[in-house]
């Protein structure tokens, strides 16, 4: 400990977490040095985490340590580019592609859109696998390549190349073997202290709720947008925050390849209309952070009317062929990694889809080869569901609710039974989700 | 994890005990199996252990927690010495020397007492190294030794040399560095798994209160005394628990020559009040442990009577020179390591001594060399403090409160200055103590 102030004690500073007490802002920073050095044991820091998951953080510690984990890596500066840059993240879920077709959308109005994103994480798919699955696709851009595809196309994707908070890899990764992942402050520190390590003006975040998301419950899903709100306003950023349904896989396709074909044809106006609804509405949300427009129906009209010109396919094209990939994909699909089975899931009764839980499309997905159980394990970029009934749909006996796509036929009917029991048909009519719940912005 | 039972998983063990949820007897074995075979890491016992200190264990797991510890390593079985075998235990404090009196006391009443004990912790002193100040004694004896000398002798004090409980001395490490120490069920659990490895008849248990004790508040005392009983009587063993004063030091010595000294001259008939009440009491619980009394003044009776008789300090030599010390050190005190500087602290005004905090005089005791900071810090035998007034004690501006004695004279300065601080002196009359303030057994 001999780097570290003095004044502090790891110990000290467990029990008083332990016993409910507020940390300062100099103990907080002490731990994360202390931790980022190994002068603070792994042991040590499981003690402190599971204190702060049971008794939490309030505002102010909430603040500081998102600030803290910060500072302990790199900051990408871009304040060189020109244009407001905002940046949109997801908590992640079932189906979400929404990145792929509102960078474009927000773009094509003017605003520049940089995203560092991540792999597939449980049961839920990866923004860079998705993308990998387009020949050629690179996504490991040094800082200098993320900045040049930023400024000449207006949007850009891609993985963490540059030292990020640093003190996240080290924390998350702890937490991920002490059950202390699903803790709201801890979950807002790590995405947060990443988000403001990249120099946008603003972001917007779409916090999942439901069956397929990490916080299940809509007061989970509140608090937790609630938190990164204040912790990104509270670090100067302009920050607006949706809470969307994930109780269903968003769109009719899961999987990677599937998932970038049906952003081709939303960009080529073809989209469903729940993940329509999802993109226009956190679209419209970027372009009021950036300030380019304050009246939110203004915004969705204007996001409409880029659709319609065609512009924001234009620039799709031109992110894949900025980061190397093969952009002919988006005129022929036979480019993408195909599969050799097709299977579909036929519905046992008549009536009307009342449930399809997004979680256990995820882990089906996992079965089919679509997503990893272990961080080794290889992707089959092609496999995945195309979901040809949501709920709400009517149905008839022994009509396909879904198709199967797999390079793997030995695990095609697991799949189907464990979609079997995910998929709930009435006999009454089921009203169609409302996708977008609550928008939380400061005024 | 091949060694373990797969139907369990460690971290859907945190996540109970995190979420306040009651872990089964599989669960717990499941940890204390893991964790001592190095398969469960620190981090992740670490943050089970937290949860438990935060979210508590109830009785049923508590009693699971310590006899899966207590079978994580050997068993002294004693059924082959004739008699009743009776432990007593302390939970710690400054200047209590008590097992050094009630044990030749008690055997001197046909009660074997065969007790396992430690080396100074924090504040406290030891009784192992209290005993290494007797020139030769040894206090590393086998099992085999450890048996021959209850035997033949009627009590035995050593250290663990069997492979006694080694789940908690990992667990004890652990618990050191991430604020898990205080914690009343781990406490609890660490304590009796140790004494239920011993195979007596009962025990007595001295829980101590006040602000020489781990537990200050007599609430926390009570509440580790009611817990502790109810695990040993849980396990089948007879458990007496006593409530005892630690808010001053016992007796007048302080220091691990000078509390030998000071035990000797107890079984010689002059021991101080407070010290001798609360050893009779501890004692006659311990005969009513046995069985060899039922009524507790009948027992204070029968000790008083075989403290007369002259034969608990025969035991006591008899004991020395059984663990190969020298004896005559009972009627030769010179024979103890001496201390070449002797300084007293005298009173600052006239008046009634109304607090003597026993806490600071154990770290006091600890800056003239009569403990130790770091485990590896050797200890000065002969250092230590006499105390020539008790709490309501009437004493004059400029007489002896204590004397100290050290073969460092460099700390002096430093330890008046803090007894100084530890040692209120009050205008007013203030009354004795009470010293033992509850007993608890099961009816």
């Amino acid at each position: 400990m001999n780097n570290l102030n003095n004044n502090f004690n790891i110990s000290e500073i467990i029990t008083r977490k332990r016993d409910g007490l507020e940390l300062s802002t100099d103990e907080i920073q002490y731990f994360i040095d202390g931790y980022v050095k190994d002068e603070i044991k792994d042991y040590q820091a499981a003690a402190l985490l599971m204190a702060i998951y049971i008794r939490g953080l309030n505002g102010r510690e909430l603040a500081d340590l998102t600030q803290i984990m910060m500072l302990s890596g790199d900051h990408i500066s871009l304040d060189d580019i020109e244009g407001k840059k905002i940046d949109k993240h997801s908590t992640g879920g079932v189906g979400d592609k929404v990145s792929f077709i509102v960078s474009p959308l927000v773009a094509a109005s003017g605003v520049k859109v940089p995203m560092l994103s991540g792999r597939s994480l449980g049961h839920t798919g990866g923004t860079l696998d998705k993308l990998e699955s387009i020949p050629g696709m690179n996504i490991s851009l040094d800082t200098d390549a993320f900045k040049r595809v930023l400024k000449d196309v207006g949007m850009v994707i891609c993985g963490q190349t540059a030292n990020i908070v640093p003190a996240d890899r080290k924390l998350y990764a702890l937490r991920d073997t002490t059950a202390t992942v699903n803790s709201i402050p801890l979950i807002c520190a790590s995405i947060m202290s990443k988000k403001l390590a990249l120099g946008t003006d603003g972001m917007v975040l779409d916090v999942k709720t439901g069956s397929g998301a990490f916080m299940r419950k809509m007061e989970d899903s509140m608090e937790l947008c609630k938190t990164m709100v204040a912790t990104g306003e509270k670090a100067g950023r302009t920050t607006i925050g949706l809470i969307t349904d994930m109780d269903q896989p968003l769109g009719n396709n899961v999987g990677n390849s599937l998932e970038i074909m049906e952003s081709i044809e939303a960009l080529k106006g073809n989209g469903p209309a729940d993940l329509m609804e999802v993109t226009f509405h956190l679209g419209a949300a970027m372009l009021m952070a950036a300030g380019v427009e304050t009246d939110f129906n203004q915004a969705m009209v204007r996001l409409e009317k880029a659709l319609k010109s065609g512009e924001p396919l234009r620039i799709f094209r031109e992110f894949i062929a900025a980061q190397e990939g093969n952009a002919a994909v988006c005129d022929d699909y036979s480019l993408f990694p195909q599969c050799k089975f097709q299977e579909p899931l036929k519905a046992k009764s008549t009536g009307y889809i009342e449930k399809i839980d997004a979680y256990e499309v995820g882990m089906a997905a996992i079965d089919i080869g679509a997503g990893r159980r272990k961080k080794e394990d290889a992707i089959d970029y092609g496999a995945g569901f195309v979901f040809h009934k949501k709920v709400g749909d009517k149905i008839k006996k022994g009509e396909a609710i879904l198709t199967i796509y797999t390079n793997n036929p030995g695990c095609i009917e697991g799949a189907k039974e464990r979609l079997k029991k995910a998929i709930l048909i009435s006999d009454e009519k089921v009203s169609k989700p409302k996708m977008v719940h609550f928008m939380l912005q400061k005024q």
